[in-house]
């Protein structure tokens, strides 16, 4: 283990720190709710010497959370979670400049990746933070020695939230977790204008393609289809959706959009999009009846929505013409092509969620501890949302920072909607 | 009581049958949910000779409604929910034409209203169906004999389900209840759709005026403030919201509209439109600084929305220019329009949500009235959703009446799906 | 002729000016140009004691600028330029309480429509204003005493100027004509937002249809076409186009539309609207393919856009169910549904243009009369367009009454255009 | 000079080749239209034998042109239209897989810039083109040699086409030209739809920053600003538009934009983007109102919309923090962002107009060619327009090659719009 300054670490190149420097600094603009926080956690201390494990994608968004925590007292040490997420400016930059302890390196391998979360536990944490649930995991099965220290955890994915309620419902869940990824703040706003936008982004940086007047299939229309939907349209392209489910299927009828199945606009699409969180949801039947051109593209979270595989299966050849860009021959001489390998698009061709997005979701992070670390005595060991007033408080301060006001009930209007919710 | 063909009736003109048939057969048109459910009922007879009375808006889509359920095989007999909707060409028609006893007269007074009320339950209901929950409350406090007799009833309305309840809390329910206003195969289209339609036909209807290049002020940004907005800014007006939610202030911000508090907009709107469930949202304070020539339409389910006493006390003169639209002028000249008395824009000025809308909202109560005539047995006393089997179901026949087909899950794509969820 | 308080007129009842006034006083209120330039008139009297005949359709929007034209000195007297739009109220308000001679009844016969012509001639016109050059054509044909009086003519439409410039062409136009339509004032926001808002207007009016989820086929692209277009997406519709010349294809694609022909919109429109200026668009082989429940309207300005004779020809019935939707059933049981007679819907069944944008239309009309007589020794017998200041000075007329500034161009920059449009 | 399998050249380095042939080979599948041209040229060689030489940006669209053009037997030679523009990998591709001599390197200086000029004008062209008329302007000041042999020269740009108006107008022009410029196909699409995403793309790959809810500024509503707008719109942002033309001004408010001057929109704004082609529109005494953070950019063809010069005076540092964004620090604190220093933004941080806009203005290209070497003697000395039927074969050719299919007159049809242009 390295250390500049005293500060330990395992980083790519510790001489990145002042570009990464810059780079926070910029997100930093777009992160005003957080930087209140910040200042407020300056003053007030709320995490005064507790000990916090994160472990999340190693951006320039989690190095001014990792700030936050910091400025409240905590002693924070950061890992990734994933091994090919982390910015190394970033990672330096947070040792260098914040002296925070940091064990993340791109491209990092699988014992390494495993070894720096290792490294975080080792600090014994009494806060855990996770993108994906892999402390709440390593801790329940191989470090349980350091439940007893524990006040809590909280997660940011749906993923995790998923994996977390599960363990709780075996009655296996050693400490409490607060569900991040259910604060309105969070998923409204994250997967509808974060994920609707970079997706368009990612799919421009890597095709340099006209979206006005191109059949633009969105496969799924949850939150981030929606989204998706509405900045494809946006863009002047002509949106196609496709679902499983009617009651969605009418909604986006009823929203403008042609609906019909994945099957009948496989034929017919310029570019395709996945947002399902299901897997071969475009297969090999649509691949044999696409047009020569065709782009397919995911933002899913996993890399299984296009199949690939058969795909590569069905073609002659395989190539990569532009860096996030591979075409694939067909035997009749059409081509398809796959954008970013199938991965993220906004993460792989793009920066994922812009930072103001982020702001919102990291916010509930940096509350959600001070909420644990204040109500230690009274959690149970189970999933929690995270408190309506956290939500809220959010969302005010957000408007705060874009100078947007809202109104506030009168005596009057409350005593008056009092009165109906009681049916008078 | 008068008869007509031996059907008993109290309707304004028996002779407007023949106009009420077209209207009721235009309505169908647009309904082919309701048809659909229509022909299974007259194979299955699954209501045969349940008595069933409605308490409903007596309107062509209603009429629709009383025709399935008797081709289901139930006895109807239906009254108004409101002395002024109703339309009595259908009454006259549905007595007529389907040998329904109807008791409903446009305008009638409040004797006759509720005189009408008892009559319907005169028929001993097993059913009730109501909008606004009239049937329900006369029956709990002054027809109790009934209440053995009654298998159920649904409800039509948010204020209506409150208070049902409201009553269930209490302990004072006394028979099992199904709020149809809760499917989302409701809500959902109604809201957004019907209303954000409707409105902007009844604000057209009573002003012609041009929206494009208008500040149109939304007051609330609920489901129906969303689809007003939305529709508004379709019509090429420059949209303001007004909210109390910071999270649904910031939703209406990312939506790309504005938002300010309602005496920042008083200053600015030209047109303003509430759509809150609350009280005095527009009051005296912002009739002060409002623009001359502002115009105030309220789309919400009471005409509390707008401080109109006030707005009277405040102005010099009051007169009507066109059907739905009175100008007041202020002591310092200025002029402000009301259109409609500030009740429902929608209703006052034009003709309420599109059939298309209301074929989903009462497909959902003829088949919650089969549900509970299948499950008597098992029902308690208290408020049901309505199952979302019934709601998928309602939501796959609008999209076969379109013709429009969606996917469903693979063997594959499920397995995928419930290991997922398992958070494996 | 009847006289009333010495004013003489033909009207259908002097007692309706009551409710004229108020009819006119509201379009007053969205006609703030043309207030603007009344107030000026009444000082300047630039049109003192020129006699001024117009031929106009006589509504509220034709009574201001009547008022404006009698504000600035102007002796006017009025008749109608189509038999069937006079509103009557207006005109008794104009005699009443305007004394301006009025020469117009709603459903007035052919010999009294071109006797009315006849009389307001009698004035012996310096001025003559037409809406399809019946003025200038009975003045040319059989009234050519009255030619040496005559300064000039304004022609308000398309059609009008299209006959004015075939006459100068031919040279036997004997006087000079100001073309009001070719401004930019007019043209640009009469046909895209005024026709566009009113079509959507008159189809709810007609129908109560819901149109989100719609496939709703706008036939013809122009100015028309993408203010329809937009304002049917506007309000959740799925818009497709036809068109005949391909770069507006192109355009209509790119701006988020289908477009395919008319053949194949046929098969799956829901609701087809003709803004093409030409004849039988929608013809016999359309109306064989079409499903039943097809919504049939014409926003062009004659009435020959759809083929109603020939749908009339395939059909077992016709029959009016609406006062504004007839029902037409094919050998089949299809049903295809013809709103308004197929005459310009949003006459037939709204109220034409919103007063807002009749204001720079008519705004044109006054200007351009002041402008001839100012400088009537000066012109020829000729199509003039309307003076480029006269259109921007319109255009900063509206925008004040809005309360909008806009940019001027600094020195330093009238300097780097200059030096720029030199090519240096 | 260097050859290359006998070819000709100055590139950079002939053995990027093989990326460059990927690259334009990922162009050419969006340019169908210069594909089409392309083989029949193979099959027509409607330019045996005739020299080309083109000075144009040397990217993937303008190899696709000389590739077109070769294939109708030219013997082309390319140069540079900037010295900044040039794709290194495209230019040794163009080389080494086509045999066209290309003479441009990226970055070159000045003199070698002007010393490729007369490089390609050693070939004696018969054919010149210009994006910019820097070979019409080097030609007629110090190669009149050449004028004799010249068949005439086509211009792609406004800047090129308004010179040369002037040098027609001074009677100083020795060659026909087509303004390529000025084709519907060309100007309508390119402007609207290639810059207004390419714009959204530049600011986005520069910034990351979320779009949705910001003040977005557009300053100038012409063809550029009206697509820029309208995507910006799409994007969720809030738009507030600046003019100093009144009809533009009232056109974009009842597109539903904000107008006011730039003035008040500085002290609103979030991000501004200028598209004016004017000089100094965002000036000194904007930026000392700005909110900290503004970022600024701008999309018209100069850089100089935004007066950088004064910017860096006002500010206390300058400094690059995001490879395309540089933040300006004021005396007071508040901080400004410029994009791509001032240029361009969708070259400086994107990719320029996407090919399928680049298709459409390059087959203008190669068949405005093509007319002029088939009409060569009957060309004058003057600007002509490129012939409507080449701009309306243009659009039908880019809609066949999307599969979109349009109508055309029925014989009835073409008689009654006939008979209506003669006014019967």
């Amino acid at each position: 283990m390295s250390k500049a300054n005293g500060v330990p670490h395992d980083v790519t190149d510790i001489n990145l720190a002042s570009t990464g420097a810059d780079m926070i600094e910029w997100a930093d603009a777009s992160m005003p709710v957080l930087a209140t926080i910040r200042r407020r956690f300056e003053t007030e201390r709320p995490l005064d010497g507790i000990r916090v494990s994160a472990c999340l994608h190693v951006t320039t968004e989690t190095a001014n959370l990792a700030r936050t925590l910091a400025a409240g007292g905590a002693e924070v040490s950061v890992c990734a979670s994933n091994p090919l997420s982390t910015q190394d400016e970033v990672a330096a930059s947070l040792v260098t400049d914040h002296g925070i302890p940091v064990f993340a390196r791109n491209g990092e391998d699988n014992d390494t990746y495993y070894g720096h979360i290792g490294t975080v536990l080792d600090a014994k944490p009494q806060i855990t933070m996770d993108d994906g649930a892999d402390l709440v995991g390593t801790i329940h099965s191989s470090r349980e020695e350091l439940i007893a220290g524990i006040i809590g955890g909280t997660e940011e994915t749906t993923t995790g939230v998923i994996r977390l309620r599960a363990m709780q419902k075996a009655g296996v869940l050693e400490y409490p977790i607060m569900a991040v990824n259910e604060a309105d703040t969070k998923h409204f706003f994250d997967n509808r204008y974060g994920t609707g936008q970079s997706t368009i982004d990612g799919i421009l940086r890597a095709t340099n393609l006209l979206l006005a007047g191109k059949n633009f299939v969105v496969c799924g229309y949850g939150w981030c289809g929606r989204g998706l939907a509405s900045r494809a349209r946006g863009m002047g392209a002509n949106v196609i959706t496709t679902e499983i489910d009617a009651t969605r299927a009418l909604e986006a009828l009823m929203d403008g959009f042609r609906v019909m199945p994945i099957a009948e606009a496989a034929e017919i699409g310029d570019i395709f999009v996945t947002v399902t969180g299901n897997k071969n949801v475009i297969d090999k039947s649509h691949f044999l009846t696409m047009k020569s051109g065709a782009v397919l593209a995911n933002s899913g979270h996993f890399d299984v929505e296009i199949n690939i595989a058969e795909l590569e299966r069905l073609s002659t050849s395989r190539r990569k013409i532009r860096p996030m860009l591979e075409e694939f021959v067909m035997p009749d001489g059409r081509k398809v092509y796959l954008l970013g390998e199938g991965r993220l698009i906004n993460l792989a061709s793009a920066e994922g969620h812009p930072a103001s997005v982020m702001d919102m979701s990291f916010a509930n992070q940096a509350l959600a501890a001070e909420y644990m670390v204040k109500n230690a005595d009274s959690l149970e060991k189970q999933v929690y949302p995270v408190p309506q007033e956290i939500d809220q408080e959010i969302a005010r301060l957000k408007l705060d920072s874009m100078g947007i006001k809202v109104d506030s009930l009168t005596e009057e209007q409350a005593a008056y909607l009092g009165a109906w919710q009681e049916g008078t």
